[in-house]
């Protein structure tokens, strides 16, 4: 596995992580991805150079159409492409994985999305609300190609597993760049006691916005001297955030969750460009939703917002762990036109906080 | 008691009626009414005439800070001045009696109302979230003068029973007027079963909006033939819809509840202008949230949005027959400058609707 | 053409249509249909029997992703699939034509959009918003089968007019149910005078909700009697509401017009069921934003919103007359399963009219 | 006056500042405060002690409900009760100063707001909005006595002036907390070249949040060393946060705008807690917008999206730098029941940003 912040010797916040400090530390949820990379130099639509890729989530086991999970959505700055985001906040629920692609795949994923649940899982519906979200990676990747075909929607869903902290240049975080570096997929979670019982969230991101000057790592302002000849291109950027917990929350407590990961991104260091897509959607794995029932109710429990605390700041400490995670794991790549992105020279970052008082341990340079 | 559209011969929809047709059909919920008239002709600022009032509802039994309500909020048109709107769709929950008075009066109530809980009912708070509502009586009222004290505040929640039917010109209602005609408050409710369980849905409104031409009675647009000297006087009302259920509904579903009012708003003729501030706020008083608690959750009943539908076309009927129940009960009344507005015409009414196929029974024409 | 309601004799509310009386005479607005319809018998998912299809709107003339339309979202019941709203939304924009088709071809329409935006109508882009919306016409059409192609696309948008008002089994209300007849699309238009100047507001709908024994046409209940041997087929209806106008909205106030759709919609009896996807999309033909500028502001007309009144009305009323000009003009169709939807019986609805007071010229009758 | 931030050897970003670096820099604003300070030891609720007070901000100048300003919210966290902000959403504008107060004083401050209003200015209404915010001091302060009073708001109504840059203790932020150390009123401001025009963004913030362990200034996390011993006192915190420009944004812009605000708060360490009010109001004092008109439109400047970015970047920096100032510039206080606040420590704090890497200048150390 690639490296991570935490091993690299900083952590976000105190509370403990799971054990993968991963989405996927939360019980359920299952993590795929598939990647489509091809070709060099000039772009030409529909022929490459590709480099993007698709991300699948299961947010929790057994058939999500008969058995719905709990959910929200934010909205923080909505220049994105999505799908199912109205039906999911009508009803609270999401019945399907979720998928993460490029902004001009969302078609081919939805359709993609629907084929594999109605013919492959044979799941029996003749309607049902695919959530497929999307960045822009077409400073890397020849975006007009829509390169994510089914294939791969099939691979990134069969390939979900459960033990899942692939970061960086995976799935939908192919061709993502972040803070002019290479960003990605990036992953977190935190194990919290609530009242003497256990609960887990966990947070997962494709990382794709920000510009290197306003870049911070636990809040030292790295990006400031990084950026000594700053990218002037403009913003195309955009970030997807996920957060799933295991604790039985509801669909508003969810969205007042969700509205936490802006906290978390706003201490990476961005204020959230005009173009820049930067949406959050929450659910709880264990509040399950049958999509029939005699019984006008099930029984189960309510969480109550007076403990809610401990989740809100999860979801900022994981959010913010979850990016730099990205960053972390992301390698260089160049793509379409020769256009490229470094990683994130770390070296310099680690000689930038230890200026800013951060002790790494001996031999922990790289 | 005043003439009900139900009586005089019009029923709304098909399902079944309440006891007393009534919001306070749902247990718990209790409705008090304080009036404020005297004085005539000349307005004098401060000095009335006052034609006005407050309407009080407690949304359920018990200590409502200790043991909130699931609530939601649906704006129509926000062109209406209100406190406490913001914390229950955060929330999610009612924790005051609510009030309902005129547009200049809504900071004595809320003053009234924390008066009364603090020192009066001796509840324990530093914080505490007052909902108060209103509507625009200044065609008839010294709206200025804000004549609706703490007394009067005090009174209506004191007063208020759960057998409170009372329509027309009596609290909040005493100064309003709806399609040009004297309105006021009116209530309806409906007996629902659902999957072998006794659910019950009323609605209570404070009906001060609409022009005459527009004015429908159960799709019947009496309005059209009754407006043949249309009122030009500039529309500045109002409507607040309140929906009581004991079905154990959370707050999300409250909230796709409450947006079914406007079907039976829209039903009665008026189109929503502009200046008018229509308001729904829906809550369920059988869904308790402890302020308290040491575990983080309760367990209870989750009702699934598969059985809403009878719910959503009771809350459609209800806020029809409630609006043209304030038509039916309410008095003429002249106030400040000689202002004056007529009852709706029964019997002119009664002969439109004989000539639209409504058979009424014999003795009936009043 | 098909008949319309008003020529059958019956017309909604008071002000007068534009030329067409459709949603094209608000000028550059241009509409296309395409259909897909094969087939008949038993349903083989990919086979047939295909009713359905697609409709393009072009909401104003020349290049809409350079010079783009001011708009605005109201979702009144969320359960339906749409890509584009969350960054109309947010930016107050439209950037493409709309598309509307079937629920499950969503993914398809939006890859198709891309294509020829792209490939045929060579715009220049590495991110665009298609705006996609759905109504399910599973009890017709083969919907799994997802017979919408890039084809259909190319051809509704090609062959968009501004002299179409085609309605009923056309496009994407090729397969539709309405009220438990066969509906499908429906438009209407309105010509305001405002302060001496004349602007126009047109109504362009999909209509495929509703249960029998609710449809009211112009208040008159005539589902109750129409409807004595109810189906009970549960409702999986939507209904997607397009306004237009070329009067200079912005988006805040394109929303408030786009919430009274709501009131014409429930005019026609329906209080839009859990399972309805209920969405109005609003746009100002006539607030270009370009896509690019050096200045950061350009000059142009700021409506008020004292002004909105008649805008308001129209929406109310050419929503409500789009509804029932789809049931007029919808041809009775057999589909997959041998389902079949009947026309909607005008010589019975003429005699319930009758009887409820309506007078119709000599001959008249069907 | 009171030392800041910036004086005392920290910027926040690198736009640069108006001349106050205060709201008061937007042409238009004033500012103007009133304090209600008596009483010491335990609380006898209405009698005091008595931390507490009232700040009132005339968005521009002129006659405001003749001649409105163009404004959004954006509800971070809607644990509060305000005024105003309904209508305020639904027209995009504002009509009223605008007045913070602590929580339980809402309802005086708006009946002393429509005295001021139609007694002493003789505005002629007899329907207004008035905008009424808080937060909650009853650390400090007897809040149930509800002390500020008709003459308090007055004063600070008509005390308010162009050149107010008064912080700390002052106003509504008299009993105010912010991360555990004495908090209340802050200000900054920013000067932007945009396309070669000058326009400001001011920020005016009432900061009442926060627990010490998470505060970070400018990134650098120094709550974590100085909460050595945490107070463990449950946060019923809150912030007002407002943002003027100059900048002719419409409704739906300053609503973006407002959302950046949630950037800067996040900076400074807080996830915004389950029981914090955080509200943002955005105005733009250059877009007006009269009651009154024969014409349905004006014309006037259309601000383009392509063109936010700078004020969303000042938005996230004054709102940070805003908070901080708060923090610089309030005095330790005792209140009710012996409870008190100590100021920030500066030299220990100075200490910390030292080792962070900060290079103060000679002479700064206090």
């Amino acid at each position: 596995m690639s490296e991570r912040l935490r091993n690299w010797g900083v952590s976000i916040g105190t509370q403990p992580t799971g054990r993968l400090n991963a989405i996927t530390d939360v019980p359920g949820v299952r993590v795929g991805h598939a990647e489509v990379v091809f070709g060099e130099g000039r772009c030409a639509p529909g022929q490459g150079p590709a480099r993007t890729g698709v991300t699948a989530i299961w947010p929790a086991d057994g058939h999500l159409f008969d058995s719905k999970v709990a959910a929200a959505v934010h909205v923080i700055n909505g220049f994105g492409k999505t799908t199912g985001l109205m039906q999911l906040a009508e009803l609270g629920s999401i019945e399907t994985p979720i998928l993460i692609t490029n902004t001009l795949n969302v078609g081919r994923c939805f359709d993609a999305l629907v084929d594999y649940l109605a013919f492959y899982a044979k799941w029996d519906f003749v309607s049902i609300n695919p959530i497929v979200m999307e960045c822009n990676d077409s400073f890397l990747n020849d975006i007009l190609g829509r390169h994510v075909h089914a294939e791969h929607v099939r691979k990134a869903l069969d390939q979900a597993t459960t033990e899942n902290a692939a970061e960086g240049n995976v799935g939908a975080g192919t061709g993502m760049s972040c803070y002019h570096f290479k960003g990605g997929m990036g992953t977190a979670s935190r194990k919290l006691e609530i009242a003497g019982s256990t609960f887990h969230l966990g947070s997962l991101v494709c990382a794709n916005m920000g510009r290197m000057e306003d870049l911070r790592i636990d809040g030292v302002p790295v990006g400031r001297e990084l950026a000594k000849h700053p990218d002037d291109a403009p913003e195309q950027g955009s970030i997807i955030m996920l957060l799933a917990t295991d604790a039985p929350l509801d669909s508003r407590q969810l969205a007042r969750l969700a509205k936490r990961a802006t906290h978390g991104l706003a201490r990476t260091g961005t204020y959230s460009g005009s173009g820049s897509g930067d949406v959050v959607v929450a659910w709880s794995a264990s509040h399950r939703i049958p999509r029939q029932s005699e019984a006008p109710y099930v029984e189960g429990p309510r969480w109550l917002d007076t403990h809610l605390e401990p989740l809100f700041r999860a979801a900022a400490d994981t959010t913010e762990e979850a990016i730099l995670n990205a960053l972390w794991a992301a390698e260089p790549m160049t793509g379409r036109d020769g256009n490229s992105r470094p990683a994130i020279p770390k070296p310099r970052v680690r000689g930038i906080m230890r200026r800013a008082g951060y002790a790494f341990r001996e031999g922990e340079d790289a």
